[in-house]
């Protein structure tokens, strides 16, 4: 067995990577025909901040991208976790940083440290471009919910109350006039589907 | 009706692209489980720009990235179209064209505008991050066909010789280093799989 070179390194991670198409998510797409997958799910937000960057005049948008490309790898092995459900925070930051070193680790040294320091400044939130990416992140699947009429609300059995509370406190960090509009949307969708 | 506002026609859009999540390509994943759609896809090319710009020192990497978030859009009204099915080019580009002016139509015209051109400039393939964005895109399949097995290689009964002629001169004239590694475990693939 010979010694393994940086580009077979760099195969053996994005070959890994592929295994984020299997991560299903809570999510549906907007024709409600399926879940989606993290994998897909990434690239969506990618062009949520290509189209949506006037939004976020502060960030580095560039940056803002790579984010959203590496954000969800640790799903591979630590699995996706829906907002609306039960969460134990601290077992999960566990399951993420020992994914993080798993996956990030297959890469030459230098790109592990570099890529894996993208992530962890998406993870703490406490960047401007990193709150804008957490703020899409939140903000898309109100977006699927509302284009297939329920969604994972319907699922989940969600008030507009806890959306207001886990979904809209966090896009309002990141892009404000981002939760202007899904909270108008939102106060529409759930009036015309009032059950009394 | 109201008017729409800008912030309503970029949400138009992001919606619209979700229909790339059921644009069906000849390629599987790397676990041989279904065909990869041409989201997932398109994130997968993100992550390779991302960690293999170190082949293309002349290009603009973040150039790069969009051309990819963007390259496989007009896929949505125009169908995917296997690298070793039988092609009819014009039609392909008038139909490719007459998506772009719809999908990209719905954007605010500035928008419309810069994103078209980044596409454009991807389909031209005369600049160098064209170049290096379109080898990326026929660099992965062999690599997903190398994990799986045989992929779409045995699906369409491709040879050796076929693979050089389609594939391998287009990925050299953007990343000639990541043709030299196709290239070799390609040969080592199809030694190993020699029907005589
Ligand atoms: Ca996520």
């Amino acid at each position: 067995m010979t010694e393994k070179t940086r580009l077979d390194r760099q195969i053996d991670f994005l070959v890994e990577a592929d295994k984020l198409k299997n991560t299903i998510r809570a999510t549906e797409l907007c024709d409600g025909s399926r879940y989606e997958n993290s994998a897909e799910h990434s690239w969506h937000l990618t062009l949520y901040a290509l189209v949506l960057a006037d939004q976020g005049p502060e960030v580095e948008i560039n940056l803002v991208i790579k984010m959203l490309i590496l954000h969800d790898l640790v799903e591979i092995d630590a699995g996706d976790n829906p907002i609306f459900g039960q969460l134990d925070h601290a077992a999960i930051e566990a399951a993420e940083q020992a994914a993080a070193d798993r996956i990030f680790g297959l890469l030459p040294d230098d790109q592990r440290d570099h890529l894996r320091a993208i992530w962890e400044e998406f993870e703490a939130a406490s960047t401007p471009s990193a709150q804008f990416a957490k703020s899409l992140d939140r903000f898309q699947p109100p977006m699927q919910n509302l284009a297939s009429g329920g969604g994972s609300w319907t699922d989940y059995d969600v008030t507009e109350a806890q959306i207001h509370d886990r979904v809209g406190s966090k896009i309002a960090i990141g892009a404000p006039g981002l939760w202007d509009y899904a909270k108008a949307r939102i106060a529409a969708f759930f009036a015309a589907h009032k059950s009394t």
